[in-house]
């Protein structure tokens, strides 16, 4: 891709303006042996010159790898883990690495779908971003190729796993709002059989326990992450006449179409209703009022997973930072008034 | 990939197991010779019984194509390109093409870096979606492998260019504040280079010079497409005290920015001023109050480029069905009040 013709300079022709020998400029490509310095600067510069691109696929193939990693995604039009996929692709990028995004759609039989359309492509590696394939067939793949799972707990060989505390998290939200005075909390939870969202749950009824509350059930309702799951659920907690002063809602986008359900009924956020959310998207500063969250540092958890894979492609050991969560205080939430 | 041990099955597995020589198992699955029907019903059973997946990439490799198509998105985190390119994977799934996702950043220069790392993963096309490379360089490009892009209209052989009229809906977004009444609208344009930006503005102007209305430069202010640029631009148009009741903003984003500034100043949207904004955003429906704006269809625009792109693989016609771009009308606009 030179813009200057229409077939690519070739290796031959870098070594011809060199005045070097092919296998030379091959050499110096992979860092395979020592060339005189001179020599070195004599094929930068004819790379320069030609706006030489070295053909990375033919050159991974022959070494075995394509040079991309394999990518699971839930949803590719999520802004959560679109979030991710760009620490993903900065990640890789370091190394020379493209990577290659395909959706799970939150089904565990797309999945495995995904899983044997990437192997078929030699991919060098797949990160899985919270997948539903069950644990025992994520073990089975990490025996053929390395593996990056986040969400989960899974030990292995071959296998990095990368988990935030989600129980803590949900905890810290219940706490804040306990803290501002509220002890009528509902919760909106994510899928029921979504591990994140269930962690969160039970920090929840944690919260409320160790500050001698009841959880009260009825409290507690399910959605699938989407926003309109949140507003229906404000309208169910609404319609069953349960009296309730703050919410915490198990992700962003829910807590949108909360948010907006609550504006519906005329009822005042914060003034009314306390709201947190969970995730800290980026268009959560930009919600009226911009939204009280559990900040996920999605980008990072991208980073940390794609650095992971280049680990174990690479051989080297691999160690996971701690990933934090935090909660981020805006306006969404007050101090309860009254009694 | 089947899950029951760490060799994928092979293709002479399958022609041991249907009884047949591998070639009529190879015939079978490329489509390249009648074979039996008996035949072919035993190889199909066969394959589903041990789940094979043939190798796409080594089988790819073969023909000279990867079975995959670059695709330049300008922000692998952006919601609008996003809806895109899941509408691009579904409509390459359908081929058994895989798409390879690259963000240009919004940058030239890393737009032509992109351009030779997919050229050197040798895809067989690459999409771009709003690209800043100009019209020569594509041009080249396209001399070597099948290209689609979109937001501009680029005439050429093995081209295909999706363009929307976005003049048009600019005047339309315009055409429906002024036919409930505003005279002072502003506009929050994109970033000055953007084709579509300038377009949407050009619809603009034409729309109040129609209505015999004169075009106030200083009503018009220009941001980045992101969020924040909409609240500074709508802080600066507060600023300077220029009397507006309603904005047209170039992309649903800023329109989010420019929603969140006047909640700041205790200004009403819709009461006191109306907003449009431009993309019909899936989070659109749950802002308060819902957001009009001007839908694009950002999924059927990318399916519409996936299917161009697999016909110029397949050296097919390409016909591209007209994009529409509609108003629609929400809670955010609403009829002047008062003289």
């Amino acid at each position: 891709m030179d813009g200057r013709g229409s077939s690519p300079v070739t290796l031959e022709e870098v070594a011809r303006r060199a005045g070097v020998s092919p296998s030379t400029v091959s050499r110096i490509l992979n860092g395979t042996a020592r060339v005189r310095e001179s020599k070195r600067q004599a094929v930068e510069r004819a790379i320069a010159d030609l706006d030489y691109r070295p053909n990375v696929m033919a050159q991974g193939l022959a070494r075995g790898s394509s040079m991309s990693v394999g990518v699971i995604t839930q949803d590719i039009a999520s802004p959560f883990f679109n979030e991710s996929l760009k620490g993903i692709e900065d990640s890789l990028a370091k190394a020379g690495y493209a990577p290659l995004f395909v959706s799970g759609h939150w089904k565990k039989e797309k999945e495995t779908e995904c899983m044997s359309l990437l192997a078929a492509r030699r991919v060098d590696g797949v990160i899985v971003l919270t997948g539903m394939i069950d644990d025992a067939a994520l073990l089975s793949y990490a025996a053929r190729l390395p593996l990056v799972i986040t969400g989960r707990n899974l030990q292995g060989t071959n296998v990095v796993s990368i988990q935030a505390n989600n129980e803590q998290a949900g905890y810290d939200a219940t706490r804040h709002l306990l803290d501002l005075g509220h002890t009528r909390i509902a919760h909106i939870s994510g899928p029921e059989v979504n591990v994140d969202a269930q962690d969160r749950l039970a920090g929840y009824r944690r919260a409320l326990t160790e500050a001698g509350l009841p959880v009260e059930e009825r409290l507690i309702t399910y959605g699938d992450f989407h926003e309109t799951s949140g507003l229906l659920a404000v309208n169910q907690l609404l319609e069953s006449r349960l009296n309730f002063t703050a919410l915490f809602v198990a992700n962003d986008q829910m807590a949108y179409g909360a948010r907006l359900a609550l504006y519906r009924k005329g009822i005042r956020v914060p003034e009314d209703v306390s709201i947190i959310g969970f995730d800290d998207l980026p268009s959560s500063l930009y919600t009226t009022p911009p939204l009280t969250t559990v900040r996920q540092p999605a980008y990072d958890l991208g980073k940390i997973a794609g650095d992971a894979m280049l680990g174990l492609i690479q051989g080297e050991p691999v160690s996971i930072p701690h990933i934090p969560l935090q909660v981020i205080v805006r306006e969404s939430t007050l101090r309860r008034r009254g009694p």
